[in-house]
């Protein structure tokens, strides 16, 4: 504590991100990391941008990221103005909290989601209420019927990996015309139903989106936003009220790159949903509760063990899972889909463990 | 406008970056990038990190840039807990004003600076009041006298070039010990006296550095705060309550390729520095009125000529300079130290302009 912190910094609780170990030789599977390599594009166009003496490092990146944005654009069928870009989708969330949650009105979230959304919050003074998810840990949207002042939600939600259907997903929005209505669809590309379909109908509708994950980049920081242009140009008068240029020119060319080519992606996805398969069906015979997963991980629970012992026993092996001190899912561990090697290793880990 | 906007959406003036054009050919002396390519340096360490296949993009960077920091705490003789660092000057700038600037009584700097400062304001909801330079284009110590909830200078001050002696700020500094006082050392390493050595003994001293401009690093967004422990640890409280990583890996791995080598960063400095000479003998030749600059920047006006006219004259000439249509110093320009060949071509243009 300082005297000199401004109000709102003494009482913040930041966000506590999963543990990015600086040792080798560990299975991590605790932040939902892609586990195959970004498109060998990617590699190619980085080396293109930086030349024979990375001169052009010294010069600013495009502030607007125009050819990003037209790239995703054109991959979804929207506008360049129905597109906002900035660094990973935490920023961008950071920055839609600002722009668009913030009103008289609270807020409202399920109490079990994504737990940076409680700490944007905190930071931005926003007044909140969480609505529980349904005893088998679902999104209902009939649970959101008072009035708010935005909607936000993960779909596929984490840490759960549970999706709701475009219909549901349609049936929240176009009860709520009075706000904003929020999608965080980080984990979509893994079995989620996009709403992008529902952009040009509701105009309260905003997705983000991440390459984190899908396109494994997470170590470049690529987010982006798509929905209404007055949605968007609210957030480009906070971005540009904040910070012109986020997005270094290495990863706006690398995010391009990734985005188009296609085929890579949709290799990798069908990978990673495959290997899922397998593991919630190797998890399953050893006992272990594995909530239906739409994610690029799973969420499960032994009905005898432990949760925060078993990511111990786990983390004794070298394999890293994430486990949430929280309400209700304390006894969960929230595990990434890794290669087929790891997956492995993590099943007969538990095959030890629960001997 | 929109209904979805929160309050201050509505009110915001954004920031309006200098022009990043798209062509190539044009002379670029509007936004204060280094001529120089980045220390060779960089694009090796860049290309190690990319490797073979660019595999390690898939994995989150280190969140908290220890490596980073150890390596610029390393440079300035202090502890890792005294540096803070974000995606570019402008980010760290922007969590200094929400975290250690917003305060009852207002936030002053002065009436001619960077022209974000009031920009953060509105955004943060911030009280300010500007303090006039003096007649010559001073920041005057003297004439911060009133309680302050913070002070931000910029040294040397954007767009004016004019720096103050350590003495100066040494005397704000210890003028109010009752809010933090943020010396803007953007461009210091061009000819200003750093602030550094204060630092252990004025717990209310933050400085804010960026790589833009000395290391060549605009295209990588990377800038930095040091200051007491204190200080770092509300930036650090905001900033993950907002991003938890804002540097990506590869400018992680740039900036202290680019730090480490000093030996370039003396030479590139010291070839600047010289072009500023001639350019400000040359111009002064041809009758312009050039301020004394400690910057790798002049800030110049002709005693006959319209400011705003002889920017468009040189845009002709595919010069681009940066003029600022605002009070006091709408008749002046803002012109970037580019190479030798780029500084000849500037004071042939203005030969041509003013024959």
């Amino acid at each position: 504590m300082s005297q000199y912190w401004s109000a709102v910094v003494r009482g913040l609780t930041p966000y506590v991100p999963g543990e990015q170990p600086k040792i080798d030789k560990l299975i991590k599977l605790n932040t939902n990391e892609n586990p195959y390599p970004p498109s060998p594009h990617v590699l190619q166009a980085i080396r293109a941008e930086l030349g024979e003496d990375a001169a052009r490092l010294r010069l600013y990146p495009d502030p607007n990221a125009d050819v990003l944005k037209a790239c995703i654009a054109r991959l979804h069928g929207l506008n360049a103005n129905q597109v906002f870009v900035g660094n990973g989708s935490d920023e961008v969330l950071a920055l839609v909290f600002q722009a668009l949650l913030k009103h008289d009105a609270p807020t409202c979230f399920p109490d079990v989601t994504y737990s940076f959304y409680p700490v944007y919050c905190g930071l931005y003074e926003i007044n909140f209420r969480t609505v529980p998810l349904t005893e088998d840990f679902s999104i209902r949207p009939e649970d959101y019927t008072a009035p708010c002042g935005g909607i936000i939600i993960a779909n596929p939600n984490a840490p759960t990996a549970k999706a709701l259907s475009l219909g549901e997903v349609e049936r929240l929005t176009a009860a709520h015309p009075e706000c904003a209505v929020v999608v965080d669809e980080a984990y979509i590309e893994f079995g989620g139903e996009p709403a992008i379909p529902l952009i040009d109908a509701y105009p309260n509708l905003l997705i983000v989106r991440t390459l984190s994950k899908s396109h494994a980049l997470a170590g470049a920081r690529v987010g982006y936003a798509l929905g209404n242009a007055a949605l968007i140009e609210g957030l480009e008068r906070v971005k540009n009220s904040f910070n012109s240029y986020p997005l270094d020119r290495l990863a706006q060319i690398g995010a391009i790159a990734a985005l188009q080519d296609t085929a890579y992606f949709e290799q990798t996805r069908r990978a990673i949903i495959k290997s899922r398969e397998k593991l919630v069906a190797d998890l399953a015979a050893l006992g272990l509760e594995v909530l239906p997963s739409a994610a690029n991980f799973v969420f499960a629970r032994h009905p005898q063990r432990d949760g925060a012992e078993l990511a111990q026993q786990l983390r004794e092996r070298a394999i890293l899972v994430r486990h949430f001190k929280l309400p209700r899912i304390d006894q969960f561990l929230r595990i990434s889909i890794g290669t087929d090697a790891e997956c492995a290793a993590l099943v007969s880990a538990f095959r030890e463990i629960l001997a």
